[in-house]
C-alpha cells in the first residue's frame, strides 16, 4: 500500500494548521513517511466560515458516516473536541477498523476506558500524541524511548494558560486578575478560562501521562486539583525572596505500589529548569530507573505546533499501514503494578506557609509549639512588613511533613486568635 | 515471530547496562514490547574481567563470527567502540542481512557514508538512539516526532564532560585545569579526555543531529571546533556579571540552503534555559517551522542511561522484525536542500570581547574605532580592575557582526602597541 486516505473531522483551528502541513509538504511528508498521504474527506458542520487554507469543495461534507462508513479511509483524526459527539464518532471509527488520531485530552481522560476497549476489541491504533504539551514529543517518548524504563516520577508545567498567568505575576507583580486580564488580551487565554486556571486542563493531561508512565487508567476524581486562583502577588513575592518561584504542576509519583497524583501551585528553587520555563511555555520531567532524569520543553499550544504532533501520528500510523504493522506499539502497558492512589492526606512535602498575625512575638511561639506538635519542623522563617493595620505576615519554609499533620496543624493555628485571615500553604518540589 | 534474538558485541559498561536490563526486565520489556527479546550471544575479547551481571558461560564467545553468521539472529548490538573492527563488524552485519544497533557515535560520523550504504544496499536498518544525550530521546524525535517539520535550527550541550567543567569554573571560581582535575576525580573526565575538551566528541554528535535534522551529511572537516581550553576563569566571571554563562554548544543552522555547523563555547543569557544545564547533564534545543523551539534535556553519559536508549533500539527493531515491517522509518530524510555549507568566515554572531591593554582611556578610542571601521558596533563596554600591572582587561559586547569583519578587526587591534595580549572573543547565542 503506498497511499494511505485518511479523513479529518473538525475544520477548526488544528485542523486547518493540519491540512495546510499535509497539502503543503506533500512531497517533503512523502519522501520522509516511505508512503503518500492523502486527504480524502474533511468534515465540519460550518463549511461557510472562512479559513487560512483552501481547499477543494469536493472534499468537505457536513456528514461524519462520510468518512467513518468509507473503506478507502485507513485513518481518521479526530479535531471536533469536545466529549460529545467526538466519543461517538472515535468509537464508530474504530468499530468500523479505522485508526484513530486525536487531540482531545478531555475525552480521554474522562471516557478514555470505552475508547481504549473499543480500539483493543477492533485491533485497531489510537493515537494522541498532541494531547500533552503541544508538538512536545511526551507521549511517543513515554510509549516507545524509554521503554526500558520504570517510571516512578512524571510532573511538569502543562497548562500554557497558568503559566502565562503566573510568569506575568512574578515578572511584572501583578494582581492574579491582571495577569489574567493580560493573558485574556494577548490570546493566551479563553474568555472563560476556568478549566486552565482551577487545573482541571492539567489533571486531564495528568490522567494520560499516568496512563503511559504507569499503565494506570487514574480517574479524575482520584486526581487532587487546586487552581491558580488563590495565588497572592505577595506569594510569588515572598517566595521569590527565598529563592523560589511559583509554578502549576501537574504531578504523578509511584512508591512501593502507591500512586500520587496532584495539581496544584508548586513552590521550585529558581535554579529549578522548571522555574525557568516561561509564558505559554510547557515542560515536563520524567524520572526513570535507567534515564534518571529527562525534561521535555516546548510550546504547550497554538495550531502549528498541535498540528505538528499530529501529522506525526497520521505518519506513525501510515507507516504501520504501509507495511501491515497494526498494533505495532500497544496504547499502553504496566509500569509498575499499582496497588492505591494515595489520598492526598498521604502525601509528604515540604511546603511553604504564610501566616496573617498581630502580635507577632506572642504568636510565633504558639505556631511553632503547635506545628512542633505535629511533627512539623521549620527550615527558615521570616516576618514581612505589614501591609495592612497590625496584621504582619509571616512566611515559613517547613522540612518534609505529612499532609495531613499539615491540615490540622494549620487548622489549629488558624484558630488562634491572633491570627487573621486564613493561612496559606503551597506545597515544595525539589 | 514472537522471538527475536539478538547478539551483543562488545561487553564493556554499556554492554553490562543493556544485558542487564534485558535480563532483570525479560518480562516487563516482553509485555511493553509485544514480543521476547532473548540474547542468544555475547561477544568480547576478554571474557574473563569481572562484571556487574551474571551470564550463563555458554553465551559468551570470542568470535564475533558467532554473531554475525548466526542465521537465528535478527538484530547485532555493536557496543565495541572505536573505528575500527566496529566499522567491520557493522557492514559484516547488514551484509548479513541483521539489522543493527550501535551507541558508536565516532564510527558514524567518521565512516557512517559507507555504513548507510551497507544498510540501505541490504535493507536493513541501522539505529543509534544512544549516540547523542546518552537516553535522551533526541535521535527519534528528529526521526519521528518531528516529521512535520522543516528544522532551521538545532543547537545544545552534547559533552558533559565538558559541560561539568564549565559548571564547576562558573560555581566555584575554579581555574580550567582545577575544574578538570575535579571531573577527573569524580569519573566525569576520561584520563585523556581530549576528544572532550577540545569539542571533537561534540563535533561527532553534531554530524548525526545535522545528519538527522538537515538530511545533509556533514564531514567531520567542514566542522569549525573551537574546545574549551582556552575558556579562563576570567571570562566566565566577567560573562556573568554581563548576565550571561559560557557552555559548548554544538551548534547547526540552515538558511536559504545554506548550512553552518559549529563547535564552540558561546555565551547565553542566563535566563536561557541552556544557561541552566548544569554538571554532566546535556540538552538540545530544535527548532521548527511548526512545533517552533522544543528542548530534550537529560543525562548525556553514564551505563544505565545509555542502556535506556540502546533498549529502545532494540524494542523498536524487535517490534519490526515481529511484523515484518523493517525499514519502517528510513535512516534520514532530506528537510531542506543543503547546497553549500558556510565557513565559519561566513557567520554572522554577537561577540564577547576581552582586550588586555594598557593605557586605557587612549586605547579605548582607539580600538572602537577600529571595530566601527568593519562595521562592528560596541552593545556594552566594561573595564576591569588591574590584575598584574598596568594591564587592565576591558570587556565587551558587540551587536551582530561578520566574524570575518571580528576577525580582521581583532587582528589589527592585536597589532596596537598598547594591547598586550592576544584579545578573546567568544560567540553570542540567543
Amino acid at each position: 500500500m503506498d497511499k494511505v486516505n485518511i479523513g479529518i473531522i473538525g475544520f477548526g483551528t488544528v485542523g486547518v494548521g493540519v491540512i495546510k502541513a499535509l497539502k503543503e509538504k506533500s512531497v517533503f511528508l512523502q519522501k520522509k513517511a516511505g508512503v503518500k498521504i492523502r486527504v480524502k474527506k474533511i468534515c465540519d458542520i460550518n463549511l461557510r466560515r472562512r479559513r487560512d487554507v483552501n481547499v477543494n469543495k469536493r472534499l468537505l461534507t457536513k456528514d461524519p458516516n462520510q468518512i467513518l462508513q468509507d473503506p478507502d479511509i485507513g485513518i481518521v483524526v479526530e479535531l471536533v473536541g469536545g466529549i460529545h459527539p467526538a466519543k461517538e464518532i472515535i468509537i464508530n471509527a474504530l468499530n468500523n477498523k479505522k485508526h484513530v488520531v486525536t487531540a482531545n485530552k478531555a475525552l480521554l481522560a474522562q471516557e478514555g476506558k470505552d475508547i481504549f476497549k473499543a480500539a483493543e476489541k477492533n485491533g485497531m491504533d489510537i493515537y494522541f500524541g498532541a494531547s500533552v504539551a503541544g508538538g512536545v514529543p511526551i507521549i511517543k517518548a513515554l510509549r516507545e524511548s524509554l521503554v526500558a524504563n520504570r517510571i516512578d516520577a512524571i510532573f511538569g508545567i502543562v497548562n500554557g494558560t497558568s503559566n502565562y498567568i503566573l510568569t506575568e505575576m512574578s515578572r511584572e507583580g501583578y494582581s492574579f486578575s491582571k495577569a489574567l486580564q493580560e493573558a485574556k488580551k494577548h490570546g493566551y487565554a479563553e474568555k472563560r478560562p476556568s478549566l486552565d486556571i482551577k487545573g482541571v486542563d492539567s489533571a486531564h493531561k495528568l490522567v494520560l501521562l499516568a496512563l503511559l508512565g504507569f499503565g494506570k487508567f487514574v480517574k479524575m476524581e482520584d486526581i487532587y486539583i487546586e487552581g491558580i486562583l488563590d495565588i497572592s502577588d505577595s506569594d510569588i513575592k515572598y517566595a521569590k525572596e527565598f529563592g523560589y518561584r511559583v509554578k502549576l504542576l501537574a504531578i504523578a509519583k509511584a512508591e512501593k505500589g502507591e500512586l500520587e497524583v496532584r495539581v496544584h501551585p508548586t513552590l521550585l528553587s529558581k535554579e529549578h529548569l522548571l522555574s525557568n520555563v516561561s509564558g505559554v511555555y510547557n515542560a515536563v520531567y520524567v524520572h526513570g530507573d535507567m534515564i534518571g532524569s529527562v525534561l521535555f520543553y516546548g510550546r504547550g499550544a497554538g495550531r502549528n505546533p498541535a498540528a505538528s504532533a499530529v501529522v506525526a501520528d497520521i505518519v506513525d500510523l501510515a507507516r504501520n499501514l504501509k507495511l501491515n504493522a497494526a498494533g505495532r506499539v500497544p496504547p499502553y502497558s504496566k509500569s509498575i503494578p499499582i496497588k492505591k492512589i494515595k489520598e492526598i492526606d498521604e502525601i509528604e512535602s515540604r511546603y511553604y506557609i504564610r501566616f496573617s498575625a498581630v502580635d507577632v512575638p506572642g504568636v510565633l511561639a504558639k505556631i511553632s509549639g503547635i506545628l512542633g506538635r505535629y511533627g512539623i519542623s521549620i527550615a527558615s522563617v521570616a516576618q514581612k512588613e505589614r501591609k495592612q493595620a497590625r496584621i504582619v505576615p509571616i512566611v515559613m519554609m517547613t522540612h518534609e511533613a505529612r499532609e495531613k499533620s499539615m491540615r490540622k496543624a494549620l487548622a489549629e493555628i488558624d484558630r488562634l486568635s491572633a491570627i487573621k485571615r486564613k493561612s496559606v500553604a503551597i506545597r515544595v518540589e525539589r
